[in-house]
């Protein structure tokens, strides 16, 4: 019987343990995936370090595989493009088109969790990137990777670039010639950075740290960094940006540090009149300290998203493979097989890596 | 030679000061206003504390007059209707078109204040509704105000209402059979409440105090009322809103109450995708403690105005004239004479007023 | 065993056939309906006389049924609210989650078609409102309907005014104080008029023929009416509506009439900056006269939709229930049992009949 | 005393005559301009044609000119960057705040008409770029040109992508990765594929003749051209475009070609849930042959602008600054002194010019 290793999350705070899995037969319209490289993501680090997060689960939602077996009726991908073994693909659920979110319409599905995301503990179990095989279930939604394209750089359409789009869309876009700043410098930093600079912001500022961030920020195409090292305290770094936008602040700004005190602080750097996507603020740090008569003055409108919809994981696999010249594969700065998936997280919270990955299969 | 007597603000904490001041005469283009009816507005309170608003200055910004004189080759309001001598209007400044904010559209000019909030130190020095006449300049905007409406009613086209409209637009507006919470009982309250009821809100909720403006907000069309009184905790508000709301939150929050810790209790009662118009948070109370993980986790959609532009003042009017049937004249509690305004003041203050106006001609 | 009675529609030009059909039993989810009351659609004429129209099919989407059975596993509607035999309900297919459209968004699906639309060869046959038991399939969307609200009042969530919601949400609204314009007098356009009012639209004028239906149209709260039968040239009907709107225009279009000249005669009627929202332009008629100039020199806001969402029946069913005072029921003019569905044919397409509905059970 | 020469359109069909004028002297608040180069724009030569043009008029509104004298008081352009005499600048005039349309917004001010398009009989005559100087009147709005940008660069701010990018903003833009049909490929046509590809645009798509203007829009970034030549039909045309977008249609269309049947064809071009801007159709060509089901049965969005406003003039010489690569200079493909100004209009209409230019001071 074949078998898969996959990387359990097995409570708050323990080492993730290897443990070997049967690959049940595929269903009609199932397929089995291999996965090929899934990187870390800091929802995986904040879970890592919370008492109430799920468990057992085999996290890696930020995921590229290759289709190791079709199930029975499974021919194209969700643009019918046909697919045979062994074309790379990204996989996401369905929306189920009934939960409360579905029905209110641009909300993520409150059923179908993505995968690298979904306790298990009956079958089938391997359910994330961080495993050798992933089974995704029947009807769930393909997109294979063009030929031409590397693995890594696809890799990149599910981290940071997908969700971006997603909150944009909410907020109306940028506009050519708009300045943006973006909070954090981080893997979700670097997708608005991409995005921001695609979009044809005449200038964006990146705010954070540490130097060698910034670095690979400016060889992105930032036009500008700000580093919360060199400018220490919030005030001097809104002064900054001021100073970078006319004295008017930035059209647009995405927040995508995750700081507890970033939201304020990007506040403070936006016009009258101007955008804020929330994005970073994943993490639920209770109350912070926030000025809401800033809103009123000046008029901003403010939005966020959790994550993308399926669209804005193709339209960002399209604009990387299309438009993107950066090679943002570089952005991938340590690499470990599946066993050494802890090391991975380690490299992640320290900073010392930009995007971590895995390859669970060598 | 003709002279007009009026209240002016000459410093925080200085009870208003009658003077008398020279009615000068008028250039080409130009309107002197009989004031007929002006109300205290929670700003005129605000600025009455803060020792640092501008001064000298006659207030009096929410103000119906009527036409004492017509200056040369004025024939016609806005919207050309035309004009004599003694028809009641409603008179702005139009917007320079050359400031930052009017070059980018969607916010109040920074050059044009509004009539009553131009501090002054030369003629025309009658620029406020807390006087007997009002010198309105060249080529202001005048709106004529329907014969077959009352003065009273006419007012609150510039009472909250103008406002709310112009901040629902920002937000793409409340969707008939939208649940709606309104945070505040005041006037803005009452004007958001009209203009959701209008707008074809299924449920509208008012949120406030004491028991009379609660009780008031129910005669106007208000489903649910939340008693501040009733319900101390913020929680336990936020709560009863979603008991109120299919356990959902409201499609739409709008904040009108100015209270410090409003902003936060509002996005615990938005839902998922809802949109938040925050509106009362004129006063900087610096920060107050917010959840910005909330606007990501909830997506919400938020945004402010500080104040209407001619369209929503002329769409209030409309509104009031043809569309509403409360008669919002008996939101009127309070009736002064000029010399009397620092009473209307006092009964703002003390909330014993919904709205005290003073009839600065009797 | 069980059969069902069903009106066949079994080609172009022929009579509907009256079939009998097997029960079939219900799988798990799944629901057996009985259709109490279901209304003959403008679309269901049309394809009555395209010969292109698939068939065999029982048609009978705008319909409103009782639960016969509950199918394993189904115990509440789309929003939690418990079911049981005997309630009265709504059902729409859910969106399948991985076509062209629902990926794109705001599309309909292209998978799932409406019950009362699916041509059939198989089991289970039953699938539309003209015929005794409509058989829904697992996972479909079901909406109860209130107790203290009447079966013909709830069939208008699903006449009219659930695409005027879903089409006004796409072009932002209906403003309060807007003035609109309706085009065309049956069933849509009593739903658009419904809808503007609810919106707080200032002037609704309704045009279209015959006296009757104007008549109709001023009870349910049109402010003024254009008859096509007194004002017989497109451009003299232009001309009176911008009489009724100072000249300038009206702020919306609703084109709900499906006259083949329409949509140029409602570019005339809306004004500079106005919106044009084309519902009734269904039928494909090929090239008519347009003058596309107007767009671009009004800048013209312009879209349509096909139909609505479950979201839009929903909010269309709560409008109705909370909000809207006038009895819509009165729209129904003509009943029919089953057996008769063709003479409910024949009235809709005379226009003696405002709504025409069959009682397949009597 | 001063004089200045200018050309001047006298009537339909009749050759611009030179005539001169006396510089008069300056009001405070305005400004002479020395007018550099002047473009002639399908508006005049559609002007020069059309017998219920106005005149007399001095034309050339795409332009751009050098200060020659301030008056007092004039300091700044409109964004506060200082001016002195020499600067190289772009005027507009403010909006009037006060009529119709500046009032609902959005909208072309219906007052002050640009400068190259105001009929004179009375001084200051000197109103158009095809004169060697134009009075720009108080309180207008200057754009300061940035010394290390060409004046040839900066004339197209002026020409076709600012108006581009009004349009694009009333229709919630362009996304990143979106397919772009541009129809037409004269200088508005190119101003859409620059903002196209600006905006993150996957694929470009030009539709026009001749070869050498494809040529062009493939040097400029055109992703794919399709040759009316070539494409002889409108429907072969459509075909191709729907090959080139996956079978699906564009998701924007933007309409630059003016031809009277391009409105249709771009209808048959845009995917079902897309966008479309008309803004091409400045022409009156009366009723053509329009399909308006197309816009119900795909759900479009349509929409179109006359012009641009100041804000969209700045966000245009932004992004021709910072943003553009392509020498657009290189669209200049002909030049005339102002003697020879009928020279400039025949090549316009002949199109053997791409853009035809007149240097009114040499």
């Amino acid at each position: 019987m074949e078998t898969c290793k996959a990387a359990v999350f097995v409570g708050a705070g323990k080492p993730l343990a290897m443990q070997e899995f049967p690959v049940p037969p595929l269903e009609p319209g199932a397929v089995l995936i291999k996965s090929l490289v899934a990187a870390v993501c800091a929802t995986d680090v904040h879970a890592f370090h919370n008492p109430r997060a799920p468990h057992p689960v085999i996290w890696g939602h930020e995921n590229v595989g290759a289709i190791a077996r079709l199930g029975k009726g499974v021919t194209t991908d969700a643009y019918e493009q046909a697919l045979k073994e062994g074309d790379r693909v990204i996989y996401y659920p369905a929306t189920c088109g009934r939960c409360f979110n579905c029905l209110a319409g641009g909300l993520p599905c409150e059923v179908r969790r993505n995968y690298g995301l979904r306790p298990f503990t009956t079958p089938p179990h391997i359910t994330g990137g961080f495993g050798q095989y992933v089974y995704v279930e029947p009807n769930a939604l393909l997109l294979r990777i063009p030929d031409d394209m590397s693995t890594e750089r696809a890799l990149f359409a599910v981290i940071g670039n997908h969700t971006v789009m997603n909150g944009l869309e909410k907020l109306g876009g940028i506009s050519v010639s708009d300045a943006v700043v973006v909070q954090g410098s981080g893997p979700v930093g670097m997708g608005a950075l991409t995005q921001a600079k695609l979009a044809g912001a005449r200038r964006v500022i990146v705010v954070g740290a540490p130097a060698g961030r910034l670095q690979m920020a400016r060889e992105m195409g930032a036009d500008e960094t700000v580093s919360i090292e060199e400018y220490r305290e919030p005030e001097a770094r809104a002064q900054r940006v001021r100073e970078l936008t006319d004295g008017r602040g930035a059209d647009m700004v995405i927040e995508c540090s995750g700081a507890d005190t970033a939201f304020q602080e990007g506040l403070e750097m936006v016009r009258a009149g101007g955008k804020y996507l929330n994005l970073g603020q994943l993490t639920d740090y209770g109350p912070m300290p926030v000025n809401p008569s800033l809103i009123t003055r000046k008029s901003i409108l403010i939005s966020g998203v959790l994550g993308p919809t399926f669209k804005h994981v193709t339209r960002a696999l399209h604009a990387l493979h299309a438009r993107v010249k950066y090679p943002v594969e570089k952005l991938i700065t340590h690499e470990f097989p599946l066993q050494r998936v802890n090391e991975a997280f380690r490299v992640h919270e320290t900073l010392e890596a930009m995007v971590a990955v895995v390859r669970p299969n060598g």
